[in-house]
């Protein structure tokens, strides 16, 4: 499995994926789940996946090829497109096609492989957007109200997004929050592991900042993991009975 | 859904089950989950249940007859049986063929109801011990390494657990970390709601102890809850930035 989730504030945005992909127990590996898409001043896209690696490669690569083709256009091109509307819509239609294409060989063995794509960005002259793709390409979209959305194993992790997010988080607190969801998520659910790749995209600025990729045994992370864990078990423990 | 959690503890075991029953989100209802079974000094067992309420209401019903029969064994009486193995022998058996009748009955319109069962108790002369019981009637149990059980929604309440619960946490303790994993639940997922059922087993006293039920705005709960979210806001915005 996977946990990737991003934040949409006032700020900006915040994305956050880990990047563990497995294949049964046995097969474990460390796989890139977000991917940058980046023209700076112009248009910034972040897109983390989860599901079928097969699917999630497969649409990242074709994505890029209608980038790389000659004659591409605002309707293939997720670099061209005019709004982040159009860009999800460019992706929504690849990850379909890609899905139907792999499931209709799958059928044959009675597999249903699937993924999802978390997809944020801002386009010049427009709003910072983030969309949550589904693997028949439609999709839903962080409001006001739900200022975050998730992929993957995100039910370890919601319960701290549900407590401190709001839409006046700053970039900075936001990326403590994520990473803490994440930290919990991975304590409890060995299908998600480190390392970790997170980025934000400042409001209006329309480019990918801050971009890191947090080891395992990363001092900073691994600090605040503990700072963590110590205001957990010291607030338990200060904690009134019921 | 449903959320229950058992703790098996040195000092006692501390079980929590929330009442939300629902079929589709327009049809939610009150039921009780945890069902008490008790001949103090002798033997005290505590059931929770989640799934299909068709197949644990007659489970229970079942056991209860059977309890009742005049003409009750060992075998067939959890209340007669000799160990807590033996109990949960009963109850898994009981389980799997009123699963099985109903799921004959369902067949025809390819409906697959199921339900599971957390039994935690002690019986005189023997350990305390805490079972979760699978539909087809086989179970697993709580060891020295895995001091809690979970049945229904159980990753949103997982990270508290998985941090502060060892086999030397208190009963007190033990009761603050299930209203805080039931807490973090609750207001994560809408399938799971108050009011909240709770009680303990205190170790070698073969007896249910603290039997609570907390009701919606139950002043105690909602004063642990708000400073519990005091702690985890405050604790987080004294945390170092990673």
């Amino acid at each position: 499995m996977t946990y990737c989730v991003g934040l949409l504030l006032d700020a900006g945005m915040v994305m956050l994926s880990d990047t563990r992909t497995n294949a049964g127990l046995d097969n474990i590996a460390v796989y890139r789940k977000m991917f940058v898409f980046e023209n700076p001043g112009d248009r910034a896209m972040v897109m983390m996946t989860a599901g079928s690696l097969s699917i999630t490669q497969t649409v990242m690569a074709k994505l890029q090829q209608e980038i790389d083709d000659a004659s591409a256009t605002p309707e293939t091109s997720i670099m061209l497109a005019e709004t982040m509307l159009d860009i999800a819509e460019i992706v929504g239609r690849t990850l379909l096609e890609v899905s139907v294409a792999i499931g209709d060989k799958m059928s044959k063995s009675s597999r249903a492989p699937s993924a999802t794509i978390l997809l944020g960005g801002q386009r010049k002259g427009g709003e910072m957007r983030l969309f949550l793709i589904y693997p028949e390409g439609n999709f839903i979209e962080a409001t006001e109200d739900t200022p975050y959305l998730q992929i993957g194993e995100h039910k370890y992790g919601k319960p701290i997004l549900d407590r401190v997010v709001t839409r006046g988080t700053s970039l900075e607190e936001g990326r403590k929050v994520v990473l803490l969801s994440m930290d919990s998520t991975i304590r409890s659910n060995l299908s998600v592991g480190m390392p970790l790749d997170i980025c934000t995209i400042p409001a209006g600025e329309c480019r990918v900042a801050d971009r890191d990729r947090i080891e395992v045994g990363d001092p900073g992370f691994t600090a605040m993991s503990e700072a963590w864990s110590r205001v957990l078990r010291e607030g338990f423990a200060g904690l009134p009975s019921e």
